[in-house]
């Protein structure tokens, strides 16, 4: 019976505990280009053996693994690390091996001071050396790694000073090391996968606008052409990414009115989500904004400025899509011969056909939906913002966004997953770039200390991102339908300054608007969704100076470019929150402090683990306000901060380096 | 390409999250026969979708899956259970779909609260059922099903108000959900194991002696013979397990004398553990205790009374043994030829040739080692304590338990593991029964509140089982040394009752033995492991009255027989530890609050949450000291202890229920 036993069984390393890993391997961790990759894993043997161990790591598509030797923490833990360079995928395991050499001389070093008899020990020795050797001489490329060997072998067999001299030498570990059997060990029974984006899948400020609307004197419909001559306020502000609600033609057939109006007038402009009509579908321009080259022109105006465009795609059609003639057998027929609308009972969208993911012809009509991406990405489009992707089939984005990564590592995907946290965390895991998340309704201290907590300490950290907007088209939370000015000044400070990635929905955002529809709703009343609003963005209340300023902290501060970074501190008062971002060499700290309430001026002691920070606790220390330029003089862990909402509802403190 | 997409990629539900699994399935998780299995899962669809999932289990072997349906929890995460009932293994898994019929329903509901048309839905719903029928047709075992289903069928064509009954009615709803598409939808992608053990494998008292020493006056080296008529007094004790040192020959040469000493003189009996000599090795029996006729005697004996004998078995060999001549190949020969004696240099231990694990031979040593178990479970021994098994080859022990326990699955092996946590818990991950554990060194409040909430709090009670040992006959913790007869009945009431499995080295223990070899050492002064003792069992300051007292309250109290039922309360007093074990039924519930300083009296304020204890927090209620029968009237959650550890360190007090 023991005749078939798996020389496997006979391997007596164990590797376990790996991380990352996330979900036993089943979904790759995520990273953009330049970061690190921190390995750790449990690695031990039976009784007192030796082992040593090592990350493995390669490029996808690459032959050759590269190999890093980990080092042992405490509790049979090991640890190494390596950078990601290249857009793609990586891909990372461990390797282990019982080594007899290392125990061998950790044994000489210990029976030598006890003055015990070594003779056969280092003959002993010198047999290890001799089986390394029989084993390589065959390779080539480690011949004079062999003639090193040999000389050693020789010398551990000579009079003992010389012998023990030899045991003892770095130079015979290191060529041990280097020529150990490392096949014979073992290799962690996964491989284990990073993708690797661009730097603005971590890092951006997003700016989304409705290009229709107005924000000149002379516009009755916003163009492209017009929206050129907008792109240098939105640079100013310091945006990244200039993201557009969809592009594309909008239904006529039960088009909404304004304020969602069932019936709509003769001059209502319609939802850009109901997409789609006989001037064509998601492929298509509405022709009021202009042509594709109008459009291309746009995109490449921003890329000079040093911005990209990102596109709003939902896979949803109005009544009047092309689809719907061409390919209804990818909607749902009822029994009277319509097509199914899109419904929440009672709640009916009647200008909306959902596509039905259950149909027989799913092959065909993922095909198709991926190639609007594939048309997209022709363009010049490499950030997608996907609307609801938690109503479509979850495996679809899985495969479509491999599909699209596969020819276009660089595309972002922005999923405005607005669902349940398992929904939400799962869109992460198969592929999503970035995510929208719970940031509008998390507005006290502990909800959000909490709830970055959970994004930013835990597993979630390795493959969701998240990107905060304090609102949107549909939300308008009423922390500032009723805060107003302040509140929308520390919620910009809090989702700038807390996410690496952030957005705000302007021209509305720095100019305050803040009424909803019905009280208790989110909705805006007379929402830019239904209609052409007209925005005058030179207001002397706008919000731009802070915005500006704050976007120019966000890139001149490293800190503020990560999420796990993130840190919070006690203040001894609910309102006031206080967090911190630093790089990972202490050069660059921010503590950011954040009056929660709109109304009253908020002050506490923020205690800080200064030591952990690199600052003397025995000598006063210089913090610099960021956003006024202010300095305070403070000592010690505990510092007092007042915030009047009225002002300023946040202190940006530089306590150490860049700026 | 899409044409090649695997139908996989558009199942609608995902399943992750899955609880119990241990390093994604890698092993099995643990119960004993009659336990339940509690299975939870996340699972979720997109949108608005809704699912059905059941839980699948079913015995290794058999063809058939039980089904269990799931129910919905909170936040996409579902819960079903399962009982095992047989001995050996089981498997579990989890199959979702999406559940067409149970959205239609949910939503027809809401649309005729607001007083929607439905005849559409209506006829929408007789043609989902018309697709189970049509589906299910094949299939004879659903004969009745089907027409019933075309009886629904027809109705929901009928007029409004009998399509309206029809749709609503709970056996339409039971007869979809039975026929429903399940292998339309998803299994989970693992099959998770559990392996079933006996009861004692979970509890039980075990009870260590050697035999060869002496309990009564006209004894000079004990006997199995003379052993017989020490069992009524373990069983009067109320232990369950008698548990022997190793009983083959002893080596000769090196031997070891009193006192571990290098020399042993003529008369010198040996230690147990220097196993082999010219008379057998590891399937022989020291003639010096009789002969297996004697032995087995014993053993039948025992299990008259009620009590399982369970053997050591010590994998290593004394220079006698016979497989150092018959086998050389199984040890490690060094280069003057001798045999690699056991080191931890510079300690030797030259009565000790441990096996090479590194041996090319190593199948014909397994299968030899393996041999020895079976041998010893043909003479009906079902319980084996392995003594160091984190100093053989880890996987080994992995074969030899599964190789074991195919053949009888009765049998439990308790690993001897004081060794790194991560190797401890290993051994258990691949099959130890039980194990011992770091329950000698926590001793203060803190550390055990810290280490058993590790055990039982978290995914670790699925795989490991603690055994408890306020001593063995290596370790004499300075608790004891210190603390005296306090100390002893601390320990051993806490060993007791926050262990469902516990042991004591007797007769040491209940004689308070407690001198070591030196100070701050753990070993014993004059250690039994090396002489035959003499014990006055009889002594009137034994500790057996206790002893007796908490054995049969274990037997007695259903809550004390499990482990994961423990659960921590605040005392207000850093010596006063304080914990309870209820039922799941809540039917016995038992507090115990141990005094943990052997010198004062200590006294505090225990907090309870009665009212999850079902207690009446607005009236008296009476609890039971069950190791003195005395009774106490508390009130409300805070009630005033006082314990004197010279009287009794200990209240096991029960609160409710059996008795």
């Amino acid at each position: 019976m023991t005749k078939e036993l798996p020389s496997i069984l006979n391997k007596r390393v164990v590797i376990e505990g790996v991380t990352p890993e996330i979900d036993s391997g089943r979904y790759p961790i995520k990273r953009v280009v330049g970061e690190r990759v921190v390995v750790e894993a449990d690695v031990f043997t039976d009784g007192h053996e030796a082992l040593s161990c090592e990350l493995r790591y390669r490029q996808h598509g690459a032959n050759a693994w590269e190999a890093v030797p980990m080092q042992p923490l405490v509790n049979d833990r090991w640890h190494a690390e390596f950078t990601v360079t290249q857009l793609g995928s990586y891909t990372y395991t461990i390797q282990a091996w019982l080594d007899h050499f290392k125990l061998w001389a950790g044994y000489l070093v210990r029976r030598l001071e006890v003055g015990q008899d070594v003779s056969i020990e280092l003959l002993i020795g010198a047999g290890l050396v001799d089986d390394t050797l029989s084993r390589i001489t065959a390779h080539k490329d480690v011949a004079n790694d062999a003639v090193s060997l040999a000389d050693y072998a020789e010398k551990l067999r000579s009079d003992p000073e010389t012998a023990i001299q030899a045991a003892l030498s770095d130079e015979l570990s290191a060529l041990m090391l280097r020529n150990a059997d490392k096949d014979g060990g073992i290799t962690y029974d996964r491989e284990l996968d990073v993708v690797v984006e661009p730097v603005r899948a971590r890092f951006g400020a997003w700016y989304e606008f409705f290009p229709r609307s107005c924000w000149e004197k002379d516009c009755t419909h916003g163009t492209f052409k017009i929206c050129e001559d907008r792109l240098p306020y939105i640079k100013e502000l310091g945006f990244d990414v200039v993201y557009l609600p969809p592009i594309h033609p909008i239904g006529h057939t039960r088009r909404k009115g304004k304020n969602n109006n069932v019936v709509a007038q003769a001059d209502d402009v319609g939802s850009p989500w109901a997409i789609g009509s006989e001037l064509g579908g998601h492929k298509a321009i509405n022709p009021d904004l202009g042509t594709l080259q109008d459009f291309t022109r746009f995109v490449q105006k921003a890329a000079k400025l040093g911005m990209q465009v990102a596109l709003d795609i939902a896979f949803q059609c109005s009544p009047d899509h092309p689809y719907v003639k061409e390919h209804p057998e990818w909607f749902k027929m009822r029994p009277d011969n319509t097509i199914q609308y899109a419904e929440n009972p009672p709640k009916k969208y009647e200008d909306i056909y959902p596509f039905d993911f259950d149909t027989t012809h799913w092959r065909e009509m993922w095909a198709e939906l991926l190639s609007i991406f594939e048309y997209w990405v022709g363009q010049g489009i490499t950030i997608f913002r996907v609307d609801n992707p938690h109503t479509k089939a979850l495996r679809f984005w899985q495969w479509l966004i491999a599909s699209i990564k596969a020819q276009h590592p660089e595309v972002i995907f922005l999923a405005e997953a607005f669902t349940r946290p398992k929904v939400m965390y799962y869109l992460a895991k198969i592929g999503f770039s970035q995510s929208y998340n719970y940031f509008p309704w998390r507005n006290s201290a502990w909800e959000l200390t909490e709830y970055f907590t959970e994004l930013t300490k835990t597993d979630v950290k390795e493959f969701f991102r998240p990107n905060l907007w304090p609102n949107t088209p549909d939300i308008l939370h009423e922390s500032l339908q009723n805060g107003g000015r302040p509140a929308f000044m520390s919620r910009f400070v809090l989702a700038s300054t807390m996410g690496a990635s952030y957005g705000i929905y302007g021209p509305a955002y720095e100019l305050c608007v803040n009424t909803p529809i019905a009280p208790g709703k989110e909705e805006y009343l007379d929402s830019e969704k239904y209609e052409i609003k007209h925005w005058d963005v030179g207001r002397a209340d706008s919000l731009k100076t802070l915005i500006t300023r704050v976007n120019k902290i966000r890139h001149d501060n490293p800190a503020l470019q990560s999420n796990d970074n993130l840190r919070f501190y006690t203040t001894g008062n609910e309102h006031l929150l206080a967090y911190s971002k630093a790089t990972n060499d202490l050069s660059n700290i921010l503590l950011v402090v954040v009056n929660l309430d709109p109304e009253a001026t908020q002050s506490g002691l923020i205690e800080l683990p200064i030591e952990e920070l690199g600052i003397n606790p025995f000598a006063p220390y210089l913090v610099q306000d960021l956003l006024t330029g202010t300095y305070f003089e403070w000592s010690g862990s505990h510092n007092y901060v007042e915030l009047n909402p009225h002002v300023l509802p946040a202190h940006v403190l530089l306590i150490r380096g860049t700026k």
